[in-house]
């Protein structure tokens, strides 16, 4: 009997925002596979007597090869086991589910998609923060500042894609990506919100000018998300009294 | 006593895709305020005798506008009532969600957030389409092609933003943007995926260059998402095997 894997969106770290398919399939699963982002208390809908792996570190620290990840996903399910694959967020946004599900598929395994809650607009909306608003931003796009060659972002096209940017990235970079998108022709005085640790009980939210942003934000923990545009300043219309999920 | 809102994204209309925490929001409600988009199921989470108030439609047809919408919301809960506004997708994302919640901030009325699973990444998943992939696209862009003005989008952004396009808009559009985007410079050849009532039983997808996509995708029932870029073309390699939650 050949097994097969669910690959499951955790969303953005606050527990309530996992699906109700999420929590079913962790009950199901014989073996759970997890990174490093996920709510810790995903941990707990799994059955007693289940394996769960965490691929995101190593003893050491070192991130899990991808290609590594991929095995283990294929031999127990080999093995026959339901196999669970839990990441932070949504699986197919900056997430490598689409490695996992070809790799997968092309070995014949069954592969079940479970979307999440991506941090896309749960994370600014944990800010007060809405990523799109009628006559404010009726685009939203969607990029990383931690491209996997390491090399730059293309400000050019960032810097004139209008509305509302969402920059998934580590906080190290944040001095480079201001210079590079003021040096692209975006206004240095852009509403700009730093999200660090988003829908986290420990959250903690930087709002300021595009040009300030790097000093006001500089010792976030991360994760983060970085949120620019006009729809920024509408948190302060929003707030008090909106809060995330508990 | 005051009563509060609690916003929730219902996802794209899978039950499976509400969250925990809208579940949860759902059985403490005193009332209901849904639209059409939500998966039906999730009136069946709403406890006994709580009232439930469809603001999508009137009995003749025509949306509800929006200002009679907030002021359902307020009136609830001055009356003192815990008021669930859940809505399709996420609250944020095109929803309206950000409306609503400046009315009641404004109003001093308490508002709590429940971002929901987005169709962005959601929906084209259900479709074995990955909107992010290494080498592939590293960018997301999310437009909608039915402006609250009703003017056409801006084709020329969108034709050079690069990575993914995901269009939130009515079919009947659809030629008019392949004309538009064509005639702005993006590739006719380039691959393009229509997901029509995507995540629901009667989902149904056509693929197609963008040039052909009018023509494919003719007849099909919405809500549709359009997907356009390299990352369609994968769908042939994570497909078969793939299926959304159940």
């Amino acid at each position: 009997v050949t097994g097969r894997v669910i690959l499951v969106g955790a969303g953005p770290g606050d527990p309530g925002l996992l699906t109700r398919r999420a929590a079913e399939a962790l009950a199901q699963a014989d073996v759970v596979l997890h990174d490093q982002l996920i709510p810790r208390e995903a941990l707990d809908l799994v059955r007693a007597g289940a394996e769960v792996i965490d691929v995101g570190k190593r003893g050491g620290g070192e991130q899990v090869p991808q290609g590594e990840t991929n095995e283990l996903l294929l031999r127990h399910a080999r093995d026959g086991r339901v196999v669970v694959r839990l990441k932070g967020g949504d699986p197919f946004v900056f997430g490598r589910g689409g490695e996992e599900a070809i790799a997968l598929a092309e070995a014949g395994i069954d592969v079940e998609v479970v979307p999440g809650v991506s941090s896309i607009a749960a994370v600014p909306a944990s800010a007060g923060i809405p990523v799109t608003h009628r006559g404010v931003a009726d685009r939203v796009t969607v990029a990383t500042a931690h491209a996997a060659d390491d090399a730059e972002p293309d400000y050019a096209s960032l810097a004139r894609a209008g509305g509302t940017l969402v920059l998934f990235m580590g906080l190290g970079r944040l001095d480079a990506l201001a210079r590079g998108l003021i040096g692209a022709g975006l206004s240095g005085s852009t509403p700009a919100a730093v999200v660090s640790r988003g829908s986290l009980p420990d959250q903690a939210v930087i709002t300021a000018p595009l040009a300030e942003l790097p000093e006001c934000a500089a010792g976030l923990p991360g994760p983060a998300l970085v949120v620019l545009g006009d729809v920024v300043a509408l948190r302060e219309r929003i707030l008090p009294g909106v809060l995330l999920a508990s």
